[in-house]
């Protein structure tokens, strides 16, 4: 199924919940991303979309529905969305298009004002329960300012421009945004010293990313082809792939990153569906002259036509100073995710070629997205050139890496003029003490 | 809780389940390890235990048992031990001293015979839900070989005496004992080609590996001491971390191993509990003169004096040709994993000592156990030199890697005069072409 424009993406429908209709409101009723969410505290948690401020409970609303939609919303009356995601992509888009109808001005059905529930009043979980977590390195830009870090006379590797690079994470410690993160500890060796300590990390990071969530599944041994890769994921997410780099430079050689990122990973509770970011396609990334073209497995015309996503990523620091003061967050980097060197049908492609089994509520994170600027990095690291250079806080402060109190916070959205803001919400965490 | 020698180690100790009396029998009342069974098709898979050459329903005896034996026994009319292991050490100590009696000639209740299934008319499955899985390095031999092919001039990498090295592999693919693999295929680049191809692995190995099971599970931000690590412990079982060195050579820069392993693994269908070796404790790996004291986090008398287990590993193949002319199977390799230079526990108290949360049914891998000895290796990498070195088979063929049709069994068992030997059963599998 190749995901075509259609009524739900007509930029003058309108929603009867009058704050999707807001100016530069994050769900506007061409968004409806998916999550969980308790109506209140106590009750259980059940899946849910957002409409403005408001969170419509989908199984609550399924009577409303016929056939496919019906039967997909009925999978909502659950406390993960992975029922749903397993349905498949028809099932998700009759159920798109289902909501979509019901809560306009123009095909409207008032009757399920009473299932909406204030966000502000409800308490938002992890929306999928994830099997694998998978991280990719999809920025050719992170990829070499890290790379120039370690290596500056070879600063990319001899297989990036050919292999999708990925490594696999820790799926037990994913939290939602809101979730207070414990600064690790762990074994780090600076230069100057002759062995190892244990202690708190003192260079803890962020690593700015999307996130995308398998829906239909793959079978052991069966092979993903690229030009139907995208139709395996069901939305996405903002991801913070916290990185303590101090822990993470010490134990990495040679097997990859492990306690250095296991102890945490933050995303945001809403997944906005794959179709709802089709107005936003763009072309895969333009490799650069001499650059070799992807291997067959990965080359697919529609996916180098249209496989890029104009997403905007953005990562905002407040310490606890700033919060105490009253200072909003200082935004420290804009990105975009039209950077990144392989498309996200390459990557599902890629995890798949080995015949590696891919399941309903697998994450895989893109990487850090960080593009050509200097304002748009996306880890401090490279933000700070290794905490070289700290960026200034408003307040006095300044950071070389992430402080205890501080709040990480990360906002996503796709806009184009003539089109309503699709938002991601936020991904956020404050970092508690060590021990 | 500390594990002692009780009355389920008296090797005087016999079945009215004459087979597991038999010298040599891998499932002497002494053993008594969990699995997963149908008792025949169709019908709903429950935990058992291995007793001679039958398999004992759990759920279905526990009216005969009282206590936390009776309730730990309920919990296994379920299709996977993990709600067994989430009571922890205790109450699965009660049970196995509750089934050690029940099945005794001493003390035995005879009306158990009618929930008993013979073996070999049993369908085994994968006996635990498996969360994450995460795989260690824990062979200084094994390290030391690589790092050599690698890099001859500093083999062994300036933190592996620190850090036991690890990375998280890929949940989803883990096969129990008996499931074909399909040959993986990749990207890879021999020396000679100018750029990589995609195709099928010609450098398809194996990874002779001791797994573990965790049991009682750690919350998010928590530490694990290492003096009581090993009490997260549930049990252990045979793995083969299958290896396409092709395709892993060519992907693993920067970020560690991933389509080259992350295909398949498989494990042996018994778990054999924590308790069910306390006989075969010996002290830690003896670090050599001149290695570094482990840093205080990984570092506890007790472990070092008895946190070693002489368990005895080997792996076997079988070609298609040889099996055909009903050839046994020809003994690779036989290696202990007293020889691992990291203790299990030294290996779940650094997992956790970020913070990292490990929960019920968490599978770790101890990473290939080779020994010293030029037959005491653990993948036909170091077996072959890197291919350079090939096998004869019995009957003419010879093998660099494993070939299709090839079969490849581990077997695993502790032993020592006057105890009934603990045997770990198989951990089979045949390779099947690419495609």
């Amino acid at each position: 199924m190749t995901i075509s424009l259609n009524e739900t993406h007509d930029p003058a429908r309108r929603s009867f919940v009058d704050s999707a209709n807001a100016p530069g409101c994050e769900f506007p009723i061409q968004n409806l991303p998916f999550g969980v969410f308790r109506p209140a505290a106590g009750e259980p948690p059940r899946v849910g979309v957002a409409i403005g401020d408001q969170i419509l409970d989908v199984a609550a609303a399924a009577p409303s529905f016929n056939g496919p939609a019906a039967a997909a919303a009925k999978t909502c009356a659950a406390p993960a969305l992975n029922r749903l995601m397993a349905l498949g992509p028809e099932a998700a888009s009759a159920l798109r298009l289902a909501l979509s109808r019901a809560l306009s001005v123009e095909h409207g059905d008032e009757s399920l004002r009473r299932h909406l529930v204030p966000m502000a009043q409800a308490e938002i979980v992890l929306p999928v329960a994830i099997g694998d977590f998978t991280d990719f390195y999809a920025s050719v830009f992170h990829a070499t300012n890290v790379g120039r870090m370690l290596r500056p006379e070879s600063p990319l590797m001899p297989n990036y421009k050919y292999v999708p690079v990925a490594y696999h994470g820790r799926a037990s410690s994913v939290r939602v945004s809101g979730t207070p993160i414990k600064r690790p500890q762990g074994q780090r060796k600076r230069a100057e010293d002759a062995a190892p300590s244990y202690g708190p990390s003192r260079n803890l990071d962020f690593e700015l990313e999307l996130g995308l969530y398998i829906g239909a599944p793959s079978e052991l041994g069966d092979t993903i082809p690229v030009g139907t890769a995208a139709e395996h994921i069901f939305g996405f997410c903002l991801l913070n792939d916290w990185s303590a780099r101090d822990v993470q430079g010490w134990e990495y050689q040679p097997l990859g990153p492990f306690l250095g990122k296991n102890f945490a990973t933050t995303v945001s509770p809403w997944v906005v569906m794959r179709e709802a970011l089709a107005p936003f396609r763009v072309p895969a990334f333009a490799r650069p002259q001499g650059d070799p073209a992807p291997l067959p497995y990965l080359d697919d015309a529609a996916d180098q036509a249209q496989g890029g996503l104009a997403v905007t990523l953005e990562a905002y620091l407040a310490s606890e100073k700033m919060r105490r003061a009253g200072i909003a967050p200082l935004r420290l980097t804009q990105t975009s995710f039209a950077n990144v060197y392989w498309t996200v049908a390459q990557m599902v492609a890629h995890h798949a070629s080995n015949g590696c089994n891919l399941l309903t509520g697998d994450l895989i994170g893109s990487g850090t997205v960080s593009g050509p600027e200097k304002t748009s990095l996306g880890s401090l690291l490279e933000l700070t050139a290794r905490g070289r250079e700290p960026i200034a806080l408003p307040g006095g402060q300044q950071r070389a890496f992430i402080e205890d109190g501080d709040e990480i916070i990360f906002r996503g959205f796709a806009e184009k003029p003539g089109y309503p803001r699709i938002g991601f919400g936020e991904c956020r965490a404050v970092i508690l003490p060590a021990g």
